[in-house]
C-alpha cells in the first residue's frame, strides 16, 4: 500500500516530461520504463563513464548521478546541460551518513523506486594522506581507517538507504528480473588471488567489502526481495586512481573507461537471481575470494 | 650485529634464574630454550587458555602476557604466582599504537626475540554498543568501524612492531624451523563459506583480517624472514565472547577453552613453512576465504 502511495507521490510531483509511464494499478507495474539508475561517486572516472553510458544507451533510462561536490563537477553538469532531466545530480558524501539518508529521501519523492545502484566511488591514493602500503612496516592505522571507511562502510551505508528503493523497483521498466546492486571492487580485494602482498589498506578494505557484499546477498534472498548484488572487478582502467601505478601495467592491459564499463554495464544487464553475492572481473570470469 | 648485542643485553639484564640459555656466537644459535612467546589479549578466554597451555606444556618456555588492564587481571596475576618469571604480563590496548611500540621495546630489552605471537583479542558485542547485526537495516558506522579497528587493524600493528622480534627469534629454542604469527580469525570470516548472512561488522572484521595476514605472509617469504603466519578458526569455545549465542549451537560443538586451544596450539607447534599465510579451523582443516 506504502509502494503505491509513494509511486502515486512521486507521479504527482515528478516534471511531467519526465514521467514515461506509471501504472499504478500493481506493484509489479513497470513504474519507470528504462529503469532509474543510481551511480554514487559519479563526477569522474568509472562512475562518470556509466552515467554517460547508462544515458546514451537507454533513450528512456533516468540516472541519478551523485557525488560530494556537484557544482565542481564539471563533466556531469555537461551531460546534465545534454540530457536534461532523464539526469539528476545529487550531493552525497559516503562519509557523512545524513548525506545518504537526504538521497535516499529525494529519490523516493522524486522516483518512488530504483532499478540500478552502482558504487563506483574508491580510494587507493591521496597525496600526502593515502599511500598504497610497499610493506607491513609503513602501515599506518589512519591509512587502513579511512580505505575501510571508504571503500567498505560507505558502499554498504548507501545500499542501506537504498534498499527500499530497490526493493520496490526489482526489475520493473528494465530488460531485468531483479533490481542490481553494483559494488566497484577490486582483484586485488581477492585473498585467494593475493600472490604480490603489499597495498595492505585497499586490499583489506576490498576484501571487507567482498564481505559486506555477500552477507547482503544472503539477506535478500531470505527476504525474496526482488534485488541482488554484484562485485565487480572493472580490470586496471586508465583513470586518477590507477594513474601513479600504470607503470607496471603489461601492455593491452590498460583500459580504457569506455571499454571497461561497457564490459561491465553487458555484466549488470544480463545478471540473473543466481548471480547474487558473485564476483565477476570485467570479462565475466569469476574471482575467488 | 644488533642482534647479537641485544641478545647480550637481555642477557645482562635479566633477572638470572630467566636465562636459561643463551648462545651468543652465531644469529641462528638457541637463544631461549623453551622459546619465548607472546599471547595479545591474554586476560580471559581463549587468550588466557593460551598463556596457562604455554607456560605448562612447556616447563622452560617464556610467554609475555598482555592485556588492556594487568592490575585487574586477576587469572593472570594468580598464573604469575604460579610461574613467576617465566610470565611477564605487559599492558596492551590493541586501540593505542605507542601501548603496542612500549611492549616491543620492553620484550626487546628483555628478551630480544620472539618466537610466536598469538594475537587473541577480538570483539563480538559490547552491551549498548556493538551488537551483531540480524539485518542490513541495523547497521551501523560505528560498529563496523568498532570490529575493523579491533579485530583486524590492532592485530596488524602489534605484528608490524614485534615483527623484528619475530625475525630475530625465528625457530630457535622451539620445534619448529620458524617463528609463529598465530592470528584469531573465525569461520563466519570467510566469504565463500558465509550461507547466513548477518553479524556484517564481525564478519566484515575477520575478512579484513584474513586478507592483511595473508598480505603479511607473502612479504615473510619474498624477505625470506624465519617467521610464518596462521589463521586459526577456534571453533565455537565457552567464552564471554561466545556466550550471548551458545544457544544456537549443536550439540557437543560448544568446545571448552581447554580443548580449542589444546587443539589450535598443536597446529602451531607442528607449522611448517608451507602453511604460511593459510586459514585452519581446529581440527586442521582448511577453511576457504
Amino acid at each position: 500500500m506504502k509502494l503505491l502511495l509513494l509511486n502515486h507521490r512521486s507521479f504527482m510531483a515528478a516534471p511531467l516530461g519526465s514521467v514515461r509511464r506509471a501504472l499504478l494499478s500493481t506493484c509489479s507495474a513497470v513504474k519507470w520504463e528504462g529503469g532509474v539508475s543510481m551511480v554514487q561517486g559519479a563526477s569522474r572516472g568509472i562512475g562518470l563513464e556509466f552515467v554517460k553510458q547508462l544515458l546514451e544507451k537507454n533513450e528512456k533510462g533516468h540516472v541519478i548521478a551523485t557525488c560530494r561536490n556537484p557544482d565542481g563537477a564539471t563533466a556531469l553538469l555537461d551531460l546534465k546541460n545534454e540530457f536534461a532531466e532523464r539526469l539528476n545530480i545529487l550531493q552525497l558524501d559516503l562519509t557523512i551518513e545524513s548525506t545518504i539518508e537526504a538521497s535516499a529521501n529525494s529519490i523516493r519523492e522524486r522516483y518512488g523506486s530504483l532499478n540500478l545502484l552502482i558504487n563506483a566511488s574508491g580510494i587507493l591514493s591521496i597525496p600526502n594522506i593515502l599511500q598504497p602500503e610497499t610493506t607491513l612496516s609503513k602501515v599506518q592505522k589512519s591509512s587502513l581507517l579511512l580505505a575501510y571507511e571508504v571503500n567498505a562502510v560507505g558502499p554498504i551505508l548507501v545500499i542501506k538507504h537504498m534498499w527500499p528503493l530497490l526493493t520496490a523497483g526489482g526489475g520493473s521498466g528494465t530488460e531485468r528480473d531483479v533490481a542490481v546492486v553494483a559494488n566497484l571492487s577490486a582483484r586485488v580485494g581477492s585473498i585467494g588471488d593475493n600472490r604480490l602482498g603489499g597495498w595492505h589498506s585497499y586490499r583489506s578494505s576490498k576484501a571487507a567489502l567482498n564481505q559486506l557484499t555477500k552477507t547482503i546477498s544472503v539477506e535478500f534472498v531470505r527476504k525474496k526481495d526482488p534485488v541482488i548484488c554484484l562485485l565487480l572487478h572493472p580490470g586496471t582502467v586508465d583513470t586518477d586512481l590507477s594513474r601513479p601505478f600504470q607503470r607496471n601495467v603489461p601492455e593491452g592491459k590498460l583500459f580504457t573507461k569506455e571499454f571497461s564499463v561497457n564490459k561491465l554495464l553487458s555484466i549488470i544487464n544480463n545478471a540473473k537471481s543466481h548471480d547474487n553475492g558473485k564476483f565477476f572481473a570485467w570479462d565475466g570470469q569469476e574471482i575467488p575470494w
